[in-house]
């Protein structure tokens, strides 16, 4: 094998990664099959753009996904197991609650797959005992469900906590029937979270979304706090009857084995989706994430629909969910607007936080926000320790009611910052040394898209960043700190200027 | 406003999101600084390629996302805090660790912005003391450096963990020698733990990566148990010594700002990629993740390169990290390939395994693969107890050798698993009612893509493939299970079927 740019470099001949063995039959590796599963749109350029919109994944064959990301999960965490009745069951439970023993309410949740870490991300002690997984966006078949019921559930029942939709509903309550025949006490909780639809669609169109993991969170803590059945699922509804969620996507889900839609245009983000893929509410414009936010939050709490028993002076908490390509930075951003928002225009006290990536729709970007009334009971609750592997951990205790930055401790030289005193007269060489000063630093502002432009074909395309902004910062320094009459005192201080704000290996040089 | 689809439901006119306020100036949403960042591709299609190339985020100013990002970190985490000098200094810190008084070695990491959660997502009790936060992909500045060290350093002195970076090691280590000349006791630890690139770059040429979050752990663990710093920094040498990370990429990432570079392919991976953009080793062509795992274990463990103290009989813990916008349920798949390969192929014990998001690079999709050698006193640490935010919850403790899932409790009837015992000799309705159903599921099969195709226009597009899996499952149980004389008794056993494998709406009605 020649050694050509396409090849793994480390590897031999005969045992590249192009050649290692033939590819399995991927339905979205191959143009022939992308073409004939959606005819190509008028124009010249369909193979170019079926390529842009076809959907990458590092997986294996996309019927397997679900059984594969269960082991492993349980490659991954000690305490969790699954039931052997693969690709039928795919039911992941606590290692320490097999065998009908187990001496509290059981919590069990699930649904259609694609929503990792959901659900089975939560099994776990304080929060829930199994978790049952339909296949990609699919619920699970009762006898997946009958066979995690039987597995984990004990004299003290089992709380079953559903999403609002058809399938879940229909599946999860014949099994709930059927385990009753049994002899098994059972008990449902339907949350409905979604604020997004509005009214005339009606409590039973409100779909299940995030606000479903606090829900498993305050009843799985009830369970372990040793409550009966009744009250745990009395808990529960109680919690699901306070969560408010609402999602806004960058990007719709792309489907093991098949294509990505092109239902989004490329300056367009989508509010009020479904985590299916459903269509959401409405289709708007690309803006910043401050206005995203705002426009969200004042959906949830809409004293039109009146969707949450909340009101000015109530208190609440936040979470901050990823639907599954969204980086931590862009979550942070999100929770970051949406904390003040809350206290300062609603007049709500934002007594927890969680931001992360809980419930999502396989690789789609963007986020959803919930917001559940809280009280003294759920924080409790939700504090409670937990071993389940994706609930967050240091959001737990009270928060102060706004924060302040501690101060930067002082340098023991505070010669860098000292401000010249007054407008000083320039001597002829102190002119033309800022003439100098001014004309580099411009050159180098007009250059930031050139300089980017050739360090992205090497480094990260930074290059051009990093020099504008000690550009930048000169021309601000040089009126108010330099002592241009001294010019070796003034290259000193042009070093303390591009040490302070530059950064990067070129701000260090 | 009228009442077009491009607005958002549930507000009235004046207040949409369109129109709430104008758009803040985003140099990447506007089309215009689009087309002269880069110029426009040959041929007909500039725009549509443009667009479909852009990078949408959740953002605000592009030059803010670094410092809003630290604000809501510290919203979200009440034991967290940040140094109150934006823009130039970013820090955050143990809020508990302020004044000076902090009487264990701090230890201290940081580096360019774009990795998070890495690293202020992983400052808490028993991991970082501070951590430092350049610009996107730069170095931070010296003076900021020298901030976090002045603020959390009490008469133990600290550690600072530095990725193998030019600019971070100049910076740094500058702050190490200002902060030295001033009376604190420092010492610095440089992990470069990339197995990507081959031996002729040397060891001065290997990047610092995911592998330098178990030094955090290691070090920060062992500053929790009192050691001094001389003890401190050598256990986070001997730990930097024994890791190893290698990452594949299926898309590049996006600087805030900036448009997605069309680098790599359509139905292209990268191998050996940094996580600031840098081109990868290797560009190869997408296959499945358990041929990419085999390839980058081949790669980590290479003998000829013996990047790793690692042999045949050695233990190790293994971290499959997100790369930013990975699906949890792809990083799962890649541990579920990872761990039996390192013990089969390799006979390494995998002692721990830590699957989810650490060191990312802004948006992008892929995930590396980082193996260290663990010992009693790593394993120690690793296990021990944090309240960083970052770190994973469940991953401690001992794992099986192997895992073996748990058996399916019996169902009290199990009619539905009866097999006939011998073929059955069909009565001529029996051959018609045999035809009949499969006629009825070949369509079903024939149908699957247009019934996706029509399902994803009103859910989730899986309605072809659900029905496709119940007709197969059919045409199975067909020959072995029904009693196809009796009419009556097989539609009960083709529903018998349907519940089996079906899941969903559709199968359960």
């Amino acid at each position: 094998a020649s050694k050509g740019k396409k090849k793994a470099t480390g590897t031999r001949g005969g045992d590249s990664l192009r050649t290692a063995r033939p590819p399995l039959p991927h339905p979205n590796l191959s143009a022939g099959d992308r073409r004939g599963a959606r005819p190509p749109p008028p124009g010249g350029l369909p193979l170019l753009l079926a390529m842009a919109l076809q959907g990458k994944k590092l997986i294996n064959n996309p019927d397997d996904v679900v059984t594969e990301f269960i082991e492993g999960l349980v490659e991954t965490y000690p305490g969790l197991q699954y039931l052997d009745g693969f690709p039928e069951i795919k039911v992941v439970l606590r290692a320490d609650a097999v065998g009908g023993a187990y001496d509290k309410v059981a919590v069990i949740s699930g649904g259609g797959s694609g929503h990792e870490p959901a659900h089975a991300g939560f099994v776990g002690p304080g929060m829930l005992t199994a978790a049952v997984s339909g296949d990609v966006f699919a619920s699970p078949p009762v006898d997946s469900i009958l066979a995690a019921i039987r597995a984990v559930t004990g004299t003290m029942g089992c709380l079953l906590i559903i999403k609002n939709y058809t399938g879940d509903r229909l599946n999860f309550g014949l099994a709930a029937e059927q385990a009753k025949s049994e002899g098994y006490k059972i008990e449902m909780v339907i949350v409905g979270d979604d604020c997004a639809l509005p009214p005339p669609r009606g409590i039973a169109g409100r779909r299940g979304l995030a606000g479903t993991i606090l829900v498993h969170k305050v009843a799985g803590a009830a369970a372990d706090a040793g409550l009966s059945l009744a009250d745990v699922a009395a808990e529960a509804k109680h919690a699901s009857e306070a969560v408010g969620t609402m999602g806004v996507a960058l990007s719709v889900c792309t489907l093991p084995g098949q294509v990505t839609s092109d239902r989004l245009g490329p300056e367009q983000i989508e509010l009020g989706l479904g985590i299916h893929g459903e269509p959401g509410a409405a289709v708007v414009e690309l803006q910043t994430v401050d206005v995203v936010v705002e426009h969200v939050l004042k959906q949830i709490l809409s004293q039109e629909t009146q969707y949450l028993p909340i009101t000015r002076g109530s208190n609440a908490v936040l979470l901050i969910n990823g639907l599954g390509a969204t980086p931590v930075m862009e979550l942070m951003i999100a929770a970051r607007k949406a904390v003040p928002e809350l206290q300062l225009e609603y007049g709500i006290a934002v007594d927890r936080v969680y931001t992360g990536t809980f419930m999502t729709s396989l690789d789609m970007a963007g986020l959803s926000i919930t917001i559940m009334r809280s009280d003294e009971n759920i924080l409790q609750r939700l504090d409670a320790p937990t071993k389940a592997p994706a609930w967050p951990v240091g959001s737990e205790g009270n928060r102060p009611p706004a924060k302040f930055p501690v101060a930067v401790p002082p340098s023991p030289s505070m010669k860098d910052d000292e401000i010249l005193s007054e407008r000083q007269e320039l001597s002829k060489q102190g002119c033309m040394l800022e003439a100098a000063i001014e004309a580099a630093a411009k050159e180098l502002i007009d250059l930031k898209d050139n300089l980017n432009d050739w360090d992205s074909k090497v480094g990260d395309g930074d290059c051009g960043t990093t020099m504008y902004r000690g550009a930048t910062a000169i021309l601000e320094d040089m009126k108010t700190r330099y002592h241009l009459n001294d010019a070796a005192g003034t290259v000193n201080e042009i070093g303390s200027t591009i040490r302070k704000v530059m950064g990067g290996t070129s701000g260090i040089l």
